[in-house]
């Protein structure tokens, strides 16, 4: 292991989180407001320490292993974390460290899971509302992603890193080149970010009765929509405006943000061909089509709601769960049982591979249900070789065994998650609702941390504890668990 | 496939469950009850369509192939319970056919989920409760089993019927020859049966101060035991006694019954070190041991209790879940939410393979955490062939594919059937609960199905629904999802 080429990595991925910082505090100056100071010092310290452990190690021979690599993804996310959270206690936003640290993380791994309350964050500084939307929206794409886009360095052994930190089944590639496949997905991440904030701003002449979306709102949002991160800047949350138009352009890219990048760089080339016959990609659609349809009917006949309102709050529910934003316009708690099943059922999907949504991921999904059957077929014909299918290419038996032991550890961390959060007296509901939301980088759960709720009522080791489940499902799990294998230490 | 076949053994098998109705006949009169009826009319019924289709079908050829087996496997336990459930309806001691269907069926899985509550369970008929304890008994070492180690006819395809019936991953043959190892499997379940009932008996010269343990009460409760089923015959279940004896005596009974019968039977040959080095028997012990000291210590720490009393009712509540007796001698749901969701938790690992234990199977957990284990080290060493070994041997690769699969299908289903249940308008807690406990063979659940309540409140659909999953659950999931594939059906 060298570790020097750790050090000097981490130490310039600072430097790029201390130009955030800055860029926040200059949004605090613009409104006037105190909390600068808070994003200068810590922007100071991040500096600092981001120089030292560059320049100290400048000398090291420029070459990155697989080892390195995991270490450097897993200590990227913690480290930004670290510093990420001072402005929130430099400003006393947050009561202790262990609030602000849970909420940078949920804020970096785009969870979205808040320690503040719909009150605190009507009332919370406009440079720390900035601050919690730019680390979505630089954790939806990928610090290491953005870090192989800008820095020359890390085109050596960027390969090794773009493996541990977007581990998903299927690789696309846009480039031969990493760094090109780095920059294009920025490039499409920052033109959707961009027409996002435009449309979500027209609302103030579309729907003028409506709540206005300030320049503010409408950039935040949009951070917070394409990382499907979910913060908002209103304790509300989406709920804030009401008219279908909002509703719909935040459905349409939570949509987008849940979708393969490579599909969108490809469909804005024209080959919609690809998107059409991308498996993963339609049954993303299926799925929030039929989940839709089955909670719209309940909304309507059970609930003796409008259609047109029931069907709107309905899918933009099922989508922001599905692409693990976790925006709400209604409270899902409320619903009869059958219907937040169903949503908490769907906290557990994910978006599709190479997007910014967390979970398990659609395209892991789709492969277990395929198998599934065919394992059947093996029953009846033990000695047939029978592979699964995807996108009409056989899949290798040890990409299967892969993906089925990801989602065998998925579910066994759930549930020892549930344990642990249930031994701090949480009853099963609330339990299995933050271990869910977090683990799968959604934002609300069900029970005490439903949509209207927050993490807040935690003892301080459950926020760490939940803090390392937003990370390990950001990693999908093996990049972190490699590092407590024994073989990984090995000589 | 050769239907007359299929009908032949069919017919054969119904003359067994007569048999069993007329030892239950001979209960309700040997008490004096008019109940002796309805078993008669019933075993008339059974008698009458059994010779039927023996007789007519008695010119066939005399051989089973595979997909004969599946069938064959499946639709017994069905027509068992279809002519089973006559007896609960021609008495009235059911509301309709549906109830007792449930009831008959929760019997032969040996679920032990009832819809009957405390008050009318201590005022059943003793003939009934007999069925109740014999459907659970001839459950418990399978029906196919038992008729193998009757029948010569059987023996000609008994292994295929064998495997169908007792999917498990690991199949040590006590016999070369299938009819042995059967005979032998039903000597020591009876020999265990015997042993069990004369040890509860004798309660009432250890313990004179404690309610009696009539005759009746201690048959009934071995073969509820043994079967891991858990019908009582008093609506208190074991909490009816409250002496130390009798819970620990119930304790020992079930944990031999949720371990593999061969290495009981390799035990009572004096051949222990088969038992000592049994990986899945050791990790079976470690998680009852580890899971009692947990519940023990809250008990003792959280709700103040006495040590001893803490210990017995953490072990046996363990013990009953674990090996899915489902007996209860505390209300589990009234402890604090950690201790239940372990209780929950534990209702998805189940016994050993070749025990009379549902759930998952503590080899299928063992063997997914190893391979879990051994993923992280493919991923390091990607060319690297690093097979999972057990009890020292390499376990094929096929082998962990079908595991894995078997666990993924098993969540999906839990998913899915909690989904069904909650569609009814039952809670999160409850819908869980209750596809929990019936596809796991358990009985009790959480939330309203827990150990104090029953089943009766359910739609007549919900009856049906959990009355298939436990069918699903007793033969592991294949053997039935096998006939509704397409290539089962292809000729």
């Amino acid at each position: 292991m060298n570790k020097r080429i750790i050090f000097f990595i981490l130490g310039r991925l600072l430097l790029i989180e201390s130009f955030f910082l800055i860029l926040s505090a200059i949004v605090s100056l613009i409104y006037g407001e105190q909390e600068y100071k808070a994003f200068l010092y810590t922007a100071g310290l991040s500096i600092g320490v981001g120089l030292i452990a560059w320049l100290l190690n400048r000398k090291t021979e420029k070459v990155l292993g697989k080892k390195e690599g995991y270490v450097i993804v897993s200590l990227v996310w913690v480290i930004f974390s670290l510093f990420g959270a001072l402005p929130f206690v430099f400003s006393g936003s947050t009561p202790n460290y262990a609030d602000a640290f849970f909420e940078t993380m949920s804020g970096f791994t785009t969870t979205g899971s808040s320690i503040l309350d719909a009150k605190q964050i009507d009332e919370l500084a406009y440079g720390l509302h900035f601050w919690r939307s730019i680390t979505q929206w630089m954790g939806g794409m990928g610090i290491i992603v953005m870090a192989i886009a800008i820095f020359p360095i890390l085109g050596i052994g960027g390969m090794q890193l773009f493996v541990a930190e977007v581990p998903g089944p299927s690789k696309d590639k846009l480039h031969p080149r990493i760094k090109e496949t780095a920059k294009r997905l920025w490039g499409i991440y920052i033109l959707f970010t961009l027409a996002e904030a435009v449309l979500l701003y027209l609302s103030n002449y579309i729907n003028p009765g409506d709540n206005p979306v300030t320049v503010f709102d409408a950039i935040c949002h949009s951070f917070t929509t394409m990382a499907t991160g979910g913060y908002s800047t209103h304790g509300a949350s989406i709920a804030y405006w009401q008219s279908s138009y909002i509703h719909y352009v935040i459905i349409f890219f939570m949509i987008i943000a849940g979708t393969n990048f490579t599909l969108s760089y490809f469909a804005m080339q024209g080959k919609f061909h690809k998107m059409r016959h991308d498996e993963e990609f339609k049954s993303y659609i299926g799925i929030i089509i039929v989940f839709t349809v089955m909670i719209t009917f309940f909304l309507v006949f059970i609930h003796d709601n409008e259609i047109a309102r029931s069907f709107r709050d309905s899918l933009f529910q099922v989508v922001s769960i599905i692409t693990t934003t976790g925006f709400a316009t209604v409270d899902y708690i409320k619903w009869a049982p059958f219907m937040y099943v169903i949503i908490f059922v769907l906290m557990f999907l994910g978006g599709s591979a190479g997007s910014t949504g967390g979970g398990m991921k659609i395209v892991r999904v789709v492969l277990i249900i395929k198998n599934s059957y065919f394992e059947l077929r093996r029953l009846l014909h033990p000695h047939a070789i029978i592979p699964v299918k995807f996108n009409k290419q056989s899949v290798d038996a040890k990409i299967i065994t892969n993906v089925l032991a990801f989602m065998v550890i998925y579910v066994m961390i759930f549930v020892f998650g549930t344990i642990v959060i249930s031994s701090m007296n949480y009853n099963l509901d609330t339990s299995m609702g933050a271990v869910a939301a977090t683990l799968g980088n959604i934002g609300p759960g069900i029970g005490k941390v439903g949509p209207a709720e927050n993490f807040a009522h935690f003892p301080d080791f459950a926020k760490w504890f939940l803090s390392f489940l937003m990370l390990l499902g950001r990693l999908e799990l093996f990049t972190i668990f490699v590092l407590f294998s024994r073989s990984f230490w090995r000589k």
